[in-house]
């Protein structure tokens, strides 16, 4: 049975994923609003170990600068009482109507320049708070139709943006990375950096790549029917994984945000044993926070905002102590290497080899290449079948 | 742990699938022809109850009547030997280029009626063998582009098919009811009754529907992505689930063909669940043969083969035994309760009930429709947690 | 050059549609209110022919039953004094939060007899105002989680309803025909009866399947990936097309009503050559409103909801004009021919052939298939490249 | 009337596309195999500028030095008696039995060696050839199941491949850079580098990036749902846009290559408005190869290959005509201004603003952001119908 959640596991939740109300393209709230205080005695309660935000969750838009410091506060105080952190906050450039197409890369110049006022505004608020991480998820920046967006103008604008707030932070000495976070579409049509690897590129032309990375979100890479976990290994490959969004999503569709493991529950396997067990040596590698971007069900009231805050720690702590499982049996590691799973680690060039000396390889180029035709097998099958018997718990 | 598979289970296997022989569009064959009689006798070791088979499958297309002949009969022999039984046969009308534009609904007529003279053939195999459940999937009756077929003729003459056929089993007295699968596109653009629920309209249009029923496939529905369960349960609302075809997919892309549960496992334990719990006093809702429509991967050798039909049958297994223990939990049983689930099987009007007596009854119309708003939640996220968790074996 | 709408075209929109406001998951309204009789008479100027509503699109939900009554004599008054009419009506039983469940299958008995209630009492509006179509578009009747909703009890319960309102309008002598309104997902995870095959094989379930026909929607259909015309081909052939949704969608992804041809063009363009070519002989397939439900995209001010209603229409008119030159040129015609798309209408069967004759005629077994290998091409791709070059007007 | 391809208008053709031969998982060749020198003579009559290829598809896998040359002089011969070009090749990594679990990503160390020496073959041709370009598909390079492939290390063996082909270029002194083409799967359930973003991520972790760009393909983003118009902004942001794969895709399923422009006609019309008018000062952001990477269809037989191939070339130089004219329309260029697509052009921050001055300037926070609601629409709506007009060759 897996353990209780507890703040070392390092879980956080959005302020607007239990705070979410269930208001829909096709209907309004179900739910009354989630107060602030409450919200973060609840996740104690429940083991969690962090709150993130937008400053819109927290503070209305509009607000003066009073009702503002009020709700500062009043998170401040809850947190001292909890032992919650804040490791993460994000801007919200997309719920207003002076959003409409976009913040950072808006065709309307005013508009851009409000939105970095805004965001640097959240800067100064992350550095107070201690967050570290500081999301950017560019929803609105985007468009339905080809001709109204010029895509690289919106590149070099969001280009400026980070560039610009990045010199922000390294001049003001905040200890504060960006992390991007793709979509491929929705609530725009098409939004700009689609996926992890259009984010990936783009962090190669600013000014200070280093200080940016990626907050990758299940349920957005799934949008495009791509493999989660995959993507993860590329963003850890390129040493970008900031920090992740964890959540359900059950294929090509509108974004759901279901609890973690309610969506495709294979993926959510392979990334938990990536995550835990996936480091050069065996051990994790990824050490941030499991942050939880969820939406409990619009057919839930506040027993089931707090029921579904809960399966997703639990689904998780599951899917780790199956990961370790899968790691340890002995007949998963004689899979393992019958698939030649490690072999893939080895160089293919021999210490000190290059073109020459393979060229002058003749063993190389006469392979047996008949002998693939019947035979060779990898094997692929079975390993996968034990996957999925340690997911299940039959082994 | 899941028992073993034997016939009672009736599992059975298209003699394409694990016959198949890697090739795809992008390659060509990684794995010789399987015999059919060694195939038998395999999958007799493995615990199955039965083959199938496509005409073209058991003798080459362009046979002369002594070499299908000697394959029937070498066949038998198998059948014989090992007591397996054929409980499903269909026909090629996709592979050769002759059908390039269908069989039944070809543009050209004399394709067509080579077509009907090829299942006609084939209908006096399947009452030969013992076959009662004759398969029809239209893979190559479709289009690419919307000017190249006229789609009501399309249907006009696949129900002049139909209607033919069914009429033929009728004058034969054969013990055969046909089962139309149906697939959204591969190898067509698009394909002549995507769905299973437009295929079950069409079924209402033949003169003999009562002889018509559907053969699903877990991956086709995917393809569109539908919910698979949900389908099936609408075909037994119709009380047109004749024969089932079981495999997986992970999600909207290319014809995967993956074992069973190595898709989308969520959908795979609520079909098992239907198919084993779901009738209308608890038992099985499906009494026909659990048919595998998979292909072992390219990458696989023989070995692989039969792991992979091995996989198959034990994820079944497994499922069904999760599936038993989730209805029997007694936690389930009040969460469902809870969810009111049950509550929808009591008809909404109360017996003798019409449009006068629920117009004079105030009660209804002043439901405190303000309550279900912050209360009144349905609990569904919990339940899908218990779900999950049973799922996993970990409950 | 297309013509100018007028009221002739047939062209109706949704009091919904130029009255979105803009709110979607991630953001708010960007437009205020629209004032019915304002959009009443905006319509009329652009050379519409009718409006069609939801109740609570009118009235507000909860409204007194006089202010109910206001606003449809102000309705009365806009449509009296432009010419305007209501062809078809429709009941929202999905915004508030006592449908969070769906309407006529939710779990929860008391919000079915409230939700048929409802309907009730529209359907005599709809008589009231001379609505010949009620359109029932169950986008909450569904689930996110397999177990929470017993779906053969769901369609069960869809019948019920729609038995009791169709009794109810054949006690009245209402001149009203239903028709369903099939969607795959969103707002729930899995929408019952997802596509108009689904819808076409229940509506064969009920008691008066005459009085129940479809109002497909373009991206309904194409939010599963299905091809529009064609669905559209199948409910011609089962007659059951009795009303129509236009709208545009770009591929799989979140419903994004835009504009009709906003989305693919290609299958616009075979959609309104069927409607206005496709008829058995060669004239309009369908005569009823040419009804769009889309939404003004949020960018927009007033200005753009205007620009965005005569777009619809007159791309419309643009389509019907090349889909009859492209019917009218003798080189289509001539490639039609190549193509035998006229000859799949011609019976596969001869006059009064059965299975007796066909299986007695040598011809059709002996067709030489190797001739198809190498020969007897299609000319599909030619006919498409004529269709494609109509389209962009380049013949 | 769109003018006739000639060879300035650079159209180039895969031998591989001409040459398919309709064989696809469901069905074998409809078509015989195209001569060569055949395809060269068809594709000079025809206006095309060049001819590309994979090793295989000259001269079979496995043939002798004698056979394999003997190919070659016959294509030289070709060439030269046509003025055709090669201005691109590529190889071969994913049809035979050896490579069926990839190239250079194989889990097999072995096969990787083997890769490499094949491909370090071919490089050596395209040098004398005159090729510039070569492509990398890694079509193969991927998995099913996600404990069968370490993905970091198959991103190490990439890079290590590529790392070693670039230093055997630069050392060779051959004028040749690269382009990697993704796609998100098929053949493989999932495939390394599935998106353009992916690849060009990447890129940025090699030794010598400056040698490698893209090749994207059409239809290869539309499988995963993404706007192929804007991925080629992104490559052209990044200045990788090395080579383009022209084809048609008609949504997110199995990978038709269609011909150009039959399949998302409004994306098609994007990009080429984007490669013809898209550069810094409006003239074509591209100067490369327009190269058709499609399949005649199945249906087809040699007279539907050429039909098809001409096609191609027709629809691009028709779209080239629509989108000169769609940029020189006044009304066009006014719509563009009034919603604002050049003012994104314009930095966000003025000349020599930076942070300090940005957070000075009052008028930046003070933005009348109300304003927005109900007002400041962008017009996208209307540039979107103007557009589709244009397409539609109606203005």
């Amino acid at each position: 049975m897996a353990a209780t959640p507890t703040p070392a596991d390092k879980f956080t939740f959005g302020l607007w994923t239990i705070g979410y109300n269930g208001a829909d393209p096709f209907g309004g709230p179900t739910r009354p609003h989630l107060d602030t205080v409450h919200a973060v005695e609840k996740l104690a309660e429940l083991g969690a170990y962090g709150l993130t935000f937008h400053d819109d969750d927290l503070f209305a838009f509009g607000s003066t600068d009073a009702e503002r410091q009020h709700e500062i506060d009043r998170l401040k105080g809850a947190l001292s009482a909890t032992g919650l952190v804040v490791p993460m906050i994000t801007t919200n450039l997309f719920s207003q109507p002076v959003f409409k197409d976009g913040g950072f890369t808006s065709n309307d110049r005013a508009v851009r320049r409000f939105a970095l006022r805004k965001v640097l505004r959240n800067l100064d608020l992350a550095a107070e708070l201690g967050a570290t991480t500081f999301v950017m998820w560019g929803g609105r920046e985007g468009a339905e139709y080809d001709a109204a967006k010029d895509i690289r103008s919106a590149l070099s604008r969001y280009k400026e943006a980070v560039d610009l707030l990045s010199q922000y932070v390294l001049d003001k000495g905040y200890d504060i990375r960006f992390a991007i976070e793709p979509k491929p579409n929705e609530p725009r049509g098409d939004i700009l950096l689609p996926t992890l690897g259009h984010a990936l590129a783009f962090i190669n032309s600013l000014e200070h790549p280093e200080l940016v990375g990626l907050n990758p979100e299940v349920g957005h890479e799934q949008m495009a029917g791509l493999n989660f976990a995959s993507g993860i290994a590329q963003a850890l490959y390129h040493g970008k994984l900031f920090h992740i969004d964890l959540n359900g999503q059950r294929g090509i569709k509108y974004d759901q945000d279901l609890v973690f493991g309610h969506g495709d529950l294979h993926n959510a396997f392979a990334l938990v044993d990536l995550l835990e067990n996936g480091g050069v040596n065996g051990g994790p590698s990824y050490d941030g926070p499991r942050h939880f971007d969820y939406k409990p069900s619009r057919t839930e009231d506040e027993t089931g905002v707090w029921d579904s805050a809960a399966a997703n720690m639990r689904t998780y702590l599951l899917l780790k102590e199956r990961a370790a499982a899968f790691r340890a049996d002995p007949e998963v590691q004689e899979a393992l290497k019958a698939s030649k799973v490690a072999e893939l680690a080895q160089p293919t060039l021999a210490e000190g080899e290059g073109y020459e000396q393979l060229l002058a390889d003749d063993s190389a180029w006469n392979l047996d290449t008949g002998a693939y035709l019947g035979g060779k097998g990898f094997g692929f099958v079975r390993l996968q079948q034990l996957a999925t018997e340690h997911l299940m718990g039959a082994r």
